[in-house]
């Protein structure tokens, strides 16, 4: 029998976004800044694009680890928001263990700062619990590639599956037609390339 | 007891090219542009010089993706050609699916841009209804290499083999002597390296 | 003598903006494309900002090359736009350069793509009739580092000197008193670093 | 069921530095000199300030190997020092075995140098005695990045934890308020980063 | 008075290509093979479109350094071909220089393997007898990035322009009026990017 | 129960070395050239040192493949050496297996070029009839780090072990006493950086 | 006659240090930060070992910019200290120009925090006013190599001699007999590789 | 007027090899230590080949900046050896720059470890007594690409030539016939593609 295709599906997908905090980005090293900014946001909008249930947490943040960054909050004004009082494994708090559990979803979508630590720990307790765990690797940042490439490697022998911000939309998408106007305005946004392909594409057609 | 040694074979095996399209190449940034073209022509040329059956698909081609790139659909006039209407994974659309299952072949070979979904979607799919999955990975491109590293964990994971153009035509030849002079032709075309020990080779032995 | 220090001035400076239009973008891969398209946002936010003279022009935008990305468009509303019809070296159209001289400006800011063509060929030529260059490298993109190296030495061993665009903007503005809150927005909205170092302040600060 | 998160827990853990001799740090070159010096005292702080076992262990260390630097002994004046006589792998030495057994812990933490020989061999060596591994990646160093990642490839394939010093403190700290000072002075000391935010943070706050 | 823009000029230039034999050709590694192959390709032909007197030298082409490869003499028939029979610098060859004088053009564009040897020493040598050189620094080689930095920097401190193809390319022809149709062809035989900006306008234009 | 150090033991092994011929060794370019001409010494050096069975094998070595390399040839003037006169997986010549069976060993030594056909091919072919497979990365090569990222991904996920020469000379030698002097002249004469620390070594204790 | 050569001499010498605040030092990414804390406090360890008039400047230190980094200010306690009010150019601000004309010294050695900018400005207007300039181009940084190669190049262009940390405790130490283990200590402290040199030799001397 | 070129002629140039000693050498990080090996033997061989008089020289060999390396000793038995008793440049020893003058040559090629110090300064030194400097950039090592770059930039500010020790050889030899098999053999023993090319070449036309 073939490999089962742990597939996303939006139905079944909550986003969990932990410890993008203005003080920890600075810590970020393995991906430069004006990327990472950009990848973390378009995870943001494309959980909001899905209407992902989505969650927030920090860790300490009246300390140097500083403030969740505005640009996040803004966009989930909803959103549980848990500010941990000290677990460094959010897991470990309870209220966002709960929180988690009551989306009701069974795939964790996970990203945050540093990837060894607030992404794989969290990741790790929810395999553990038989979540499905898919990191968005890119919106994910840590000291340098070097602890990048450890922290994946200790969460995918535990069965977590890489993802990117980008193959996570195409795979929660599946189709165009659902709403081509919506994803092409998603890519348009937060990959250059894509947005010239667009302009050239639109100049061209514009009379037609 | 040994694990198998699952080789490709030329009699088992099938060509998928998706999405090799005009507009999304200018995505593909993992591999320099020069060596990508030349790769994923390579392919197309020992898919050709095996006479594989191949099928050629392409997403949104009336869009900013672009046309499928000239030179791939000038080598394969007669292949299946599936111009998927929104489908992201290729797997989802019937038509593909249909066309790979009439091959008759169990080991797919496939490449596609851009990786962590045009190539990575598919290949999970095909694994999981239990065909063998060979990633010709250096014809495969996407946004860079974090992002390539992460799709081919994935894919991995699954059960695919990572491959290269290159290995993929070795192992389907076999024995130089089934035709000496076509693979040698075939490597002439698409390894300048090689193509120069084969000019110093017949100078040298140009008279003999 | 000492050498002089031959330094931007808002008063004696225009910026030329060259070529970043839709197509030739997809041929920049010295620098990432987030980085990129941040760089030349960020040249172009100055140069409003510092008010400076600023003069668009294209490279033959009905063909392949495409449209200027219409971001630069939009800033620059009643700027001098020349769209060359077949000149490569903007300094070779009449329309541009009268424009530049009718700035009455001494001091250009040139950037474009790519770099070693639609940036140096301009530079060399406004560097025989005695401007002084000012290149700013980072909003310059071509297609990969040793180009760009290349074009680098030409220019500087013509007199032209290398700036980055946030050097540009510190050297124009001088002394952060002259609008500190017009400064630090302008880092703030292209430089994440400084954005999450006023985010912390701005937090740690709120009560006081 | 979900995999087990076999995670550090303080009470079980032991930590075993391989190998760290003024001769041997010669040939470590996948890290820069400045930064694993840091890596490594990083961790034989933490492992001090969790007050875990440790074991110390050379090799050959009157020969061209030289001595254990002396910043490591003088941390860890009391703890096992095992000089092994000729052992390459320091699971060979019966007294160091003993020595780890002696801890009573089955969660071994180790770093050496280099990392293909003297971490894997007893990382290896204790996972089939069925002791947990987490190899402090950054700690570790050897030849080139790719001695190390064929090192890995092998540690992991066998069970063994990829870590850094960073995610092994997090790990084994668990919650902040368990000692929010102890863990701020060990980040401050080994991450320059960190300890700028705590400046900032501290000079803000200091009226407060 | 400004700096003189010594520019290229299709009237007063003639190319050097120095030693692209194919067993020096394994020495080089500053390029990756297939780039390299199509950079030396597309300032043989843009020599050929531009209409250049081109001259042909190779060093020892008998013994292990191998015959010019064939693309490029089959390309030039007719041009001025002196195999050397010992002299590393090709200027200290009476017929090369020879060659090069009837040529009556004083701009001499040069490209070569390797870089530091073929490459510089006769540039040195134009350079002292009043030559304008033009090195293309992508159509020539070496064995590795420090080597090449070293002898740009001695060319560029005697005076040596230095260029890639398609700058040279871009001087030489002013104005895309002169040949819309011939140069978009160099350019899309030797710019897969640019060639698929070529598809993709083509087809949306198609109907036009 | 933990897991199976599955340890090279110098009865045991046996050393193939695939296709280390003039001609192919052109193509390797993920490893400089002095350090692949180092390891690849180094290992057929611990070969001869530890007194293993050894194979030698080309392919194809009257054509631009070339000679195996004389070095090679001269150190093992008597091991097996199978000219295959097509089958580009050594596994498929009958007589290398049966040399390759002769030797009683279960444990195979694998290196090459390049490494995802002449590695990949016959360590994927010895995995499957049962033998312990150990590829020595850094004496097999390739044409780039992404290719060889996809043969060590793929002859990972089949069980062979991924050691380095100076890992293999480590684990097969078990400890220093066994000789000494043996150990340190391989080290010294392949190793730089540990020739220079018995050279210091032994002149500051020469008096001694 | 030969080039003078423009030599550190330890009684002509003051040292500038600009910049190296707690925010600002974030945005630094062309050094690694355990490297580049390193290298900052190395200069001004030498500063204070060469009893060298040291000068401390910093822009905006009650904002974002972030309070001098400690270990600087601790060092030197007596130090002329500038504040700048909002001159980001130091060289724009009166007390900076007379505190470093009052040290009487015509070489100036300087760093800062960003290179471009906080570096290059009082460099460029310091060689204006004859100053012979010295950049410890190791304990400047800025946000990346591009960044860093268009700075050096404009201030190696007005004349500015790049160094080292290291190579400007070289120059101006002259020779190790003034005070061989002062010298030594400095290179200890801030040399890993150094550090472990003299461990070696310390430990095989002891007994002589 | 053309630039006149320097050129080196076997006649009227010296070596100087500075520091290449047993414990500075673990400093050198900027090449790979295989590779630097090579370079400096290489160099060293070519000294001997061309029969230049050559200089040692070493910096305070009995502590721990270890001896000189005794291959490069071995090679030159009766060539001027200066044990420099303290003096970091060694054009600060009179003994050197006697030495140095005793030779008669104008022309000094030089390498040595460190390159911004002990090759910079004697350099620097030399340049200004109106020697003509030629340094050999890749027989010269350093911590780290970042101070080799200053380095290079502060000589060739000052007039130094950059050469490789193959640019070194090439300059020097001028034409093949005046010793085919002493240059060639040369170039055997230390560019292992170059050896691949002449044993391919030798074996095709053994029989010829």
């Amino acid at each position: 029998m073939g490999k089962q295709y742990n597939r996303l599906n939006k139905d079944d997908a909550a986003v969990l976004l932990v410890d993008h905090q203005a003080g920890l980005l600075s810590l970020v090293r393995d991906i430069e800044p004006d990327k990472f900014n950009n990848n973390v946001m378009a995870l943001a909008d494309l959980a909001k694009y899905f209407n992902l249930p989505t969650i927030l947490t920090t860790s300490f943040e009246d300390g140097p680890n500083g403030p969740l960054i505005p640009e996040l909050k803004a966009l989930f004004p909803d959103a549980p928001y848990i500010a941990r009082p000290g677990q460094i494994n959010a897991w470990d708090n309870e209220d966002f263990v709960k929180a988690v559990k009551a989306t009701g979803k069974k795939q964790l979508i996970i990203a945050g700062v540093v990837t060894e630590v607030c992404v794989a720990f969290p990741a790790l307790s929810a395999l553990e619990e038989d979540f499905d765990v898919f990191v968005v690797t890119d919106a994910s940042g840590t000291f340098d590639p070097l602890t990048r490439d450890a922290a994946w490697d200790r969460m995918s022998a535990a069965g977590a599956q890489l993802m990117t911000w980008f193959g996570t939309a195409c795979e929660l998408h599946r189709d165009w037609r659902n709403d081509v106007e919506g994803l092409a305005a998603l890519f348009s946004k937060h990959i250059p390339d894509y947005r010239n392909l667009m302009t050239s594409y639109n100049t061209l057609t514009a009379g037609k």
